[in-house]
């Protein structure tokens, strides 16, 4: 297990202040640095989209305080008895929307497109770093530091733990029938209904059957495809409906969670890449009650059955874009 | 991995909504369930110690809405695709205190003697219980739940995934080097001072190298032993003096903030107890920001490095009982 340890800004114990329970999001009002006007607060972008007037409806950007450089030497040493690795990796920011108040729950879906656009994009982009093997999409909401509505997208050399050991769960299903254990998921809780939430024409939303946490979701595609940045337009189209009627949901059944999304595919480059990989999207609320067990412990306690979470959210309605 | 899904007392979408963020803890007023004189509001106790008045200062309950269960069938079942097992094991409620305002950083060594004494009498109790493999002694300040202190007594059939991977790496190193990582690392860590936050005769306080969360804190006895139900007596005397000292120091670094503590200890059954294992007790701040991209990724983000966590906490002063 490798740990980041960033020391460009270290943080001190007064840093921490602000968000001691009870956690305090500080509303901030606009405008931020992501917000339109303020574009020179932000380092150069990397993509945007833009109106005949040269009005961006979305834009990306390298993070200003990144998690990984793209600068630096990628090779291990000792320091004392213990191993240090250089964080390389890009690190950018998808400011999602010019408006500093949205909320994906109730974006419109042409929006929403733009932004799976975006990912696409800066993935296929920046595969062009033999580098970077793994990306990951992340989207905390509200934002930890800006509540303007952003993700973020992480590529690094390395393949992280979560993503090696589902590999070779696949890889193990794989060998054993020769089928894809996602898709045969998909087949039996389409059968089964218990855990699905929505189901569209290309995708699956559904409580899996291991729930770690409570009202957790999964966003599958129906077809077969290892590397998120192979969606295709379709796909794209049906997927920013299905997003925000999820995320509608979550809002009413429970006024407006914090939650946490992470695209999960593929390593890309040739050496590590598997067609045998599942991309989908995870979803965690963050309402959990559990937190010290499950660091304690390694494992996960879930007190809502997903057969139950599913059942709540499906009885809720969905928003005027929803499917 | 194993998720466990409690089904006892599934939660609603209403059940969370209290500790939406920002998480606000409610104050709740005595008398509570773990208050003197409201005893047969709790399962019959396990263990306590009483004054010659018939008081009691320290009681342990069998958990009334407990994540394991010691009756049913431990084995293995499938549920369509899925695999599914009961969980089975104890869990205990150590009442550390009459108190029920009291807080361990300002709690009296003695006291905090007979929480420990309290942790070992229950183990040396429910290892004659064959099934049960491994323990898990856990505290979350505040309590979740109530706030009366309390700290809690698992033991399971099975070896969470975190111990198990901990236990190979220990192997690993031991084959390598023929000598524990975890002595080596007091050695290393006693000679190179940095990251030392408190030394006592038979404790090593610091903040481990790879710290996972900012003010992560290992408290591991000098002497090696793979248990921690072999504690001798001087050791505990010690580790009472110690454990006040570091969490006095967390209060007035980080204003009382939340934190959770586990003890780490060897399997305790012949199958599976590994000599090799050095007992020692982790402890983590709930202070992060970063959990969306940990939970994301399955690396750890943290800010603050430990040289930095531990020159602070050196720096603040001891409470009147500390070492």
């Amino acid at each position: 297990m490798w740990v980041v340890v960033t020391t460009d800004h270290p943080k001190g114990p007064n840093d921490y202040l602000p968000f001691k329970p009870p956690y305090q999001l500080q509303r901030s009002e606009g405008p931020c640095p992501f917000c339109p006007g303020q574009e020179a607060m932000t380092p150069q972008e990397t993509f945007s989209m833009r109106g005949p007037d040269g009005r961006w409806s979305i834009r990306v950007i390298p993070n200003k305080f990144p998690i990984f450089h793209i600068e630096g030497e990628f090779d291990r040493r000792g320091e004392g008895m213990y191993d240090v690795m250089e964080a390389i990796g890009a690190h950018e920011i998808v400011i999602e929307t010019p408006d500093h108040e949205q909320n994906v729950a109730f974006m419109e879906p042409v929006q929403i497109q733009k932004i799976l656009q975006a990912y696409r994009e800066r993935m296929l982009d920046l595969t062009q770093d033999r580098r970077l093997e793994q990306f990951l999409i992340i989207k905390n909401y509200p934002g930890l530091f800006n509540r303007h509505p952003h993700s973020h997208i992480m590529a690094i050399p390395v393949i992280p733990r979560r993503i090696d050991e589902e590999i070779w769960g696949i890889l193990d299903y794989a060998e054993r029938k020769e089928r894809c254990i996602f898709c045969d998921i998909i087949k039996e809780e389409i059968s089964d209904r218990r855990r699905v939430i929505v189901e569209t024409t290309h995708f699956l939303i559904f409580a899996p059957f291991a729930s770690r946490y409570p009202f957790e979701t999964w966003i599958v595609p129906k077809a077969h495809c290892s590397d998120f940045h192979l969606i295709q337009e379709e796909e794209i189209v049906d997927l920013s409906l299905a997003l925000p009627t999820l995320f509608h949901k979550f809002y009413r059944l429970l006024s407006d969670p914090p939650y946490s999304l992470v695209v999960h595919t593929s390593p890309v480059q040739a050496r590590f890449h598997r067609q045998e990989y599942h991309w989908h999207i995870e979803t965690r609320l963050r309402i959990g009650l559990r937190e010290g067990f499950e660091w304690g412990t390694g494992f996960f306690v879930n007190p809502t059955p997903p057969e139950d979470a599913a059942a709540y959210l499906r009885q809720i309605g969905s928003s005027e874009f929803g499917v």
